[in-house]
């Protein structure tokens, strides 16, 4: 069996997979009761993720062209039928219509993709997602918020609801938010599907075509999907230990006219990183200088384990200038699928009229549920629990990584938030270090999927909340190995080459 | 109190008399202490929805600015702080940001806006919505599916999912479409956030800047705040008693170069009409013969009480040119917000790129839990006996219509779905007609609303599902009644006018 894989095709790995196995049916290089690799073996061969070829495998299943005999292994069961009706058309005229579809952009959508699809199971450990730890959900204070939801407000919670949002929702969210000393009245609250649908919805309400944004680099992969994937601009302003850099950011402002800055100001994503306070009033004053609003995403904004805790930028917002945005996906759980945005009642009114657009109205069992385990206590109780685990397995993290990695490496400290960001040695490709890593049983996020731009690859993020300190532990061992191993092929190439150059000399 | 209210404004209604209250109070018209009308009293004075104006009393008790007293009334507690922070920005310079966004379209929008907003209570009945009955929604046993999915499946069904559905869902769904005779296998399904998200992403994925799409007139007005709302194109093709005229629709695909059709041939909204077999298959060849998509929009289609069962353009599709899309807001409960694409797996491959782009994903729980409610056969017991339910409420009101609609008015009679679609004399305008119509306790959608513009005018939807049949046969009463007292007072007009055209001759 003989595949060709093109790893910079729109068509994902397991559709190649799938449709050149199909092809040699077809073809008649493997014929009915020929056996095929098993999985393990394949993914091997193929140098890919073994949930690739399960995919692949699994579609092959669907369509009846596979059959597996347990402890015999799988087989070709059935040869394609020609031309299948709905998708190749059949022999009269006309032909069918062609669904190759452009994909634009490719790359953070690939990383986004590929993230979310290895999620299913392997049996590497992964550090890989910025997500909160399923072991730690209070599942069955949750199962029973959904049903005292269900029981008391009956089909109202499954009916048609509002398009800015659950009004008790709305009214919670706004007392919260004004805890911090600057009042919120619900009428500043929209909710959404979580980040992401609310930095669509804002680019949708206030970025044209051609307009220019603000991106802080690196940053978090689903921003670049919504920011860069459009006819939408964007400068790029680095982060450093206190965040974003404002002199920069500065320059970007008065030469250009950016229709928002976009930043993660506490527990940044992907780096750790928290911008300080006097960084914070600097840049509310740059943003009120030019009249340039700022998205603040302060979705780990609750996910602080130690150092003092600092104002959000919209509570320092004395011009006007901060949307605020977050959600229940780290603090809750993710896949309810519930955010919000906070801003001026005029913003908002437009974001509701686009999120009416978008899909009519965030669900409303989710709303009404999150509500009730959030106003019984039920949150922030599982936020201090939360909290404390991951101080743990970030210190573990931290520990391991002093001990295992190499000297030339270094690493962000955290105060919060879920992830650290390490920077190796210039010559060093995290990506490439990747494949070599899940073969040891470690998954981390190469840095290059948090820039717009494929470089620089040096970079990794990785995660400590969703394994367990002993998983932690040995991970970092593991990757330190393969860092150093990989550091000494480095220096010897290096030498090698230094030879070579000397050659010609000699 | 003197109002100036604007109703082409972008600033909604309510929004409009808040701020103005708030104006009278800071400028000292309104003093604390003031009384100021009751609801029912404003809202008759200034011709508006009660709803607007308690929407606008919501917003001033929200910020502290009046109070009620139970059987005393309403009064003006506290005077408008000097400008808010982080709204008109502090006495400081720099100015806040002023968060003026021009909103377009204006109508499609504030129309479903309007309709979304009015779904508080009213005294009036409502026959303006095509949704399901909430009094039939069997929530004990919806309660139960969620519960089972909760205990069952933990954590996973609030974890992070993948961006094209929750697998046993799609698996579900291809399973029952695959029912009709053309098979359908899981790739070919995307899960989305309803239909009108799935118009939105196929939006995204087929049409570019520029790029013109046929719509039927009327149509689904989310469909026109998705297709009218961006700087596409549009053609419009009317629909007739066997759905969208396809001589018409063969001459705009002849002449231009239509990215896609968007139909909805079963039980349409807002007419009620189905398109017949022979049209059905006619309308698949002009759109293989011209290589353009179809998007059948079948959201009512398992809602038939009479006639033969027709099959849906996707089971018809021998050229792979339907894009199907549904969802279970008509068939089981709007509140859930899970609907789905089925399409060629190239196509849902991009859409589902888009769909991550947009949310990540759809909420794991509604899917799971509908999932569990569909698989036991709850889904179909309650299809089942909310067909038995509306064909009831349909034949009372058309029986109705027949006794108490003058002999002017026209209307269709549909063999499923959830609308009657009514033809008014042309010189009658439904939108003119709504207020008063409300005033005598009945609700319904002036049919301009189905229209990319304002015009015709003479038409109205009225929906037979929300209200009991003793409520329908009083609403049609009613407005029955009204009609008959508008064409006479148009017709004593017109009488009216023709003397004055004749007096010049006198």
């Amino acid at each position: 069996m003989i595949f060709e894989l093109n790893r910079e095709s729109h068509t994902p790995l397991y559709a190649q997979i799938a449709g050149q196995i199909r092809s040699m049916i077809s073809g008649g290089a493997l014929k009915i009761g020929d056996r095929i690799p098993a999985n393990r073996e394949l993914s091997k061969v193929l140098g890919v993720n073994r949930t690739t070829v399960n995919t692949a495998y699994q579609e092959l299943f669907a369509d009846g062209l596979i059959v597996s005999h347990v402890g015999r292994g799988t087989f070709i069961s059935a040869i394609p039928s020609p031309p299948r009706p709905g998708r190749l058309g059949q022999s009269v005229a006309p032909a069918p219509i062609k669904w190759s579809i452009p994909l634009a952009p490719g790359k953070p959508d690939q990383w986004l993709c590929a993230m979310l699809h290895s999620l299913t199971k392997t049996d590497a450990v992964s550090l890989a997602y910025a997500l909160p730890s399923p072991d730690l959900f209070p599942i069955e204070d949750f199962r029973r918020s959904v049903d005292r939801v269900l029981r008391r407000e009956g089909a109202r919670v499954v009916d048609c609801g509002h398009a800015a949002g659950y009004q008790p929702l709305r009214d919670y969210i706004a007392s919260q938010a004004s805890l911090s000393g600057r009042p919120v009245s619900p009428n500043q609250v929209l909710i959404t599907n979580g980040c992401q649908q609310s930095l669509n919805l804002i680019r949708q309400v206030l970025v044209a075509s051609g307009d220019e944004v603000v991106l802080e680099t690196p940053t978090y992969s689903g921003a670049l999907s919504v920011f860069c994937g459009y006819d939408s601009k964007y400068t790029c302003v680095p982060v450093g230990d206190r965040g974003m850099d404002l002199t920069l950011l500065e320059d970007a402002l008065s030469q250009r006219r950016p229709r928002l800055i976009y930043t993660v100001p506490s527990f940044h994503n992907p780096t750790g990183v928290t911008m300080d306070l006097s960084s914070r009033r600097r840049l509310l004053e740059l943003a009120a200088k030019y009249r340039v609003p700022i998205v603040e995403d302060d979705i780990y904004g609750d996910l602080r384990y130690d150092g003092p805790s600092l104002p959000s930028l919209r509570a320092l917002d004395v011009h006007g200038v901060v949307i605020h945005i977050s959600s229940f996906s780290k603090i809750g759980f993710p896949g309810i699928r519930v955010g919000w945005v906070i801003g001026d009642p005029a913003l908002i009114d437009a974001l509701t009229a686009a999120k009416r657009k978008n899909d009519l109205h965030t669900n409303l069992l989710s709303q009404a549920s999150m509500y009730e385990f959030s106003r019984h206590g039920l949150l922030a109780k599982h936020i201090k629990r939360m909290k404390k685990a991951y101080a743990q397995r970030r210190d573990v993290m931290l520990s391991a990584m002093e001990r295992y990695f190499p000297a030339e490496v270094g690493w962000t400290r955290p105060e919060g938030g879920m992830s650290i960001w390490v920077t190796l040695p210039d010559s060093v490709n995290a990506s490439q270090i990747l494949p070599e890593s899940i073969e040891k049983g470690v998954i981390f996020s190469p840095g290059e999927h948090f820039h717009p731009s494929l470089s620089p690859a040096n970079h990794m993020r990785i995660a400590f909340t969703t394994a367990t300190p002993a998983a932690i532990e040995e991970s970092i061992r593991r990757l330190g190995m393969l860092l150093k191993t990989r550091l000494t092929v480095l220096k010897k190439h290096r030498l090698g080459r230094g030879l070579d150059a000397l050659r010609p000399l000699v």
